[in-house]
């Protein structure tokens, strides 16, 4: 029987005005899925079109990723913030991505949050009830994707949201099933033929091997790589690769 | 015959973080659509979510009032922006307002720009066209409020859009019916007395006077008034008044 | 034998672009320092310039505000900042308002941290430390105004820098004296009597009663006064009248 | 007899949070000023003290660059200003980055306009002289770095202010010494060969050529290279070169 179809997905659209993060263009070749930038921790009206319209002409299914409202730091701080104020910033967020989408003609098919929002909503039942009430209000056709097996997924499902899991390729795990934190040593992997074997060793197995060497069990739907370290693109392709080695179809997670 | 229904309508919400401007709670008491800045001029999620909210107690019609990103000068510089980027930067704001609208409960009925955006459209066919693309982009069911007579009313309505056309109560008008900008001597009206006759007496005739005395004919389906200047709650009382005592009925312009 | 001199100090200038927040004008009157925004948490520019020319104006003494950079929450949250951050920061904001004030030609006498870095600084060595280097490294002149008792004191006056120890009129203090977080009930004190009658009694023993009805004694160079509550002026101006009827003489702390 | 000695400068610290422009690295090695952004156009106080401190590293003299408040479009864009805003946003930069480089422990040496403000004071007498005024009150000791033969010298100096002119050894000049506009062909030369020769014959002839081939006599302390274009830092060694080897000597125009 042939393994469940995978996504991959990647952070795209990170600049703002003249600057810009990473290779879209390459990474838009690779991926199956991108998270745009919406404005408040990277992005702008310009950026995001710009994004869009390339997703569209790679045939790259796009989702909004909203963070905090933090350009300085790109959205990794964790802001003193109320679930009632999640709730109305994703809700912007994603309302205004969704409005550059339908003018650049690619909809958007589903959120993620970006960050120290993203880590936030994997530990925080109410954040992550804040941001799925938020998409549900928004558009409740678009699908979560959030962190493969955390309780976000549970609590946007219980909200009639279709959710994603995904897992990170080149991101070090704790024995609980969350990130390493980026402050941390050995929490970002670097050698692209260890993450892909690491991530070839998972779909095989269904198991993440985490940071002490233990096992966990998780669902996938999606794999995340990143555009915007280095070797960011050639780690990309080593996942790509390892993913069709294994005999999986890549494809979009979300259809509508 | 009864005459045609009138609509009141009032910039609000254009607060931001700690600060206020205006008597947004009497204003609600007063108008029958209100147009709420969407963040970039002023407004931010909160004040958007708050003024929404209060919008949909009242049981008034909100629209989105994009303008330039420029918070310093409130959107009341021209800044040098290309047609592109105007059409992607108010579909940007229209799609925000319209999420936090959909999460306060009270989707949006129409657009109408800000400030320098305004009286840009107002003699710019490209920028009215910029304008009219990115609303009918995000949702062509939203209506479009512009300068009475103006040339953007017919080419929103070339792209298949719902217009409404509004009257300035308290700004002076030039003979070709634009708005006498506000560095002049006399651009704005004070007297309330004064006001609510030159709108009274214009819905009776269905022409303005204008600053030099020549009276320009316009369609009317809204009155603007202002509720950021001394004593705006009492102007805006008084033009109420002058339009009940015409004989009209109060409503919004816009119906979905 | 006379008391030594009082000095009264408020937080002015926390305008920005078309907002304003408090009574400036009415504040100037009545108070002795002027703490002023520098455009990080208030404060821009323009408002800079026009508050540094008033307090030249009604001979008020201008000491500079640094605040965290978040305009939205008006610098009242607490943002994860590293120390070195600090110092960088507080560098930028003093000098940008010793450029401006030199424009004015009334230069700053003093620095005083805003809202949660002043907090921060109360209680964190390193964060005070950090201030203490900035101001030092900018103008070795300028004096520090800290909470009065705290160890931010002695931390500057290790530095080389002049010190002045400030009380808070309105504000209620816990046992070890520092002041009740703003969101816990009675933080902040109201009534205009009952605030004069605290200073009075605070400046005739030298001992502040804490919430509890505990007494702590604390230096005292200033007293700090809020322009931005409701029934601010007259209680600055209450304040003002028990300092006076106390026999102490109204002078700025800082002379250069 | 020696030619005069020469400085080289460019524009550096472009930066801003997490995003980087150009290699200031390698132009560190190569020019003797740095304009360091001051936080309005680019730049923040983490990229003013990092540049800072690489300059003094690297013995490169300092001078503030301030601009329109215009991240998005990186001050490129000539937003309506009045001379009294133009002096007061000047006196904030300069003395912003001015409080950094006493932390850093590099002086700042001079003050140059960046981009639309740049050029506007090229060309408006009192733009020119709201900017030197500024700079005056700020400190009288900063020199002004302008376009050499602009009318902005002689007013910088009727103030009391020290000036240098500096030619650009990468951007194509109108006949009246101007610089031709970014928006039109021709604007910006991308060949290092050519690059240096012309710098090479402007030194030995004291005259430059116009993109009409026209000649202007013009006074030069500085030549500006860009760090930003493709093939930047190969066109500043070129032009280093050339100016070596035309006998000059490389030294900063600006001591204290």
């Amino acid at each position: 029987m042939a393994p469940p179809p995978i996504d991959l997905n990647a952070d795209l659209g990170e600049g703002f005005g003249p600057y810009r993060i990473g290779d879209d263009a390459a990474m838009l070749g690779i991926v199956t899925s991108a998270n745009i930038a919406c404005g408040f921790h990277a992005g702008d009206p310009e950026v995001l079109f710009a994004t869009l319209t390339a997703a569209r002409a790679a045939g790259v299914t796009p989702g909004a990723h909203p963070g905090f409202a933090d350009r300085a730091h790109f959205g990794r701080r964790l802001l003193p913030t109320t679930e009632a104020e999640v709730e109305r910033m994703v809700a912007y967020q994603v309302g205004a991505a969704a409005g550059v989408a339908a003018l650049a003609g690619h909809p958007l098919a589903y959120v993620k949050a970006h960050g120290a929002l993203y880590n936030l909503a994997a530990v925080d039942d109410g954040v992550a009830r804040a941001i799925a009430r938020a998409v549900r209000a928004v558009d409740p056709g678009l699908w979560c994707l959030v962190l493969a097996g955390s309780r976000a997924a549970g609590l946007a499902e219980a909200l009639g949201l279709s959710v994603a899991h995904e897992v990170f390729a080149d991101r070090a795990y704790l024995p609980d099933g969350t990130l390493v934190p980026r402050d941390r040593p050995g929490s970002v992997l670097h050698d692209a033929g260890a993450i892909a074997a690491r991530i070839g060793a998972f779909l095989r197995d269904g198991a993440m091997t985490a940071i002490d060497s233990s096992r966990i069990a998780m669902p996938v739907h999606s794999i995340c790589v990143h555009g915007d370290t280095p070797g960011a693109v050639a780690i990309a392709q080593a996942v790509r690769a390892a993913v069709l080695a294994g005999g999986a179809v890549l494809a979009p997670f979300a259809r509508r």
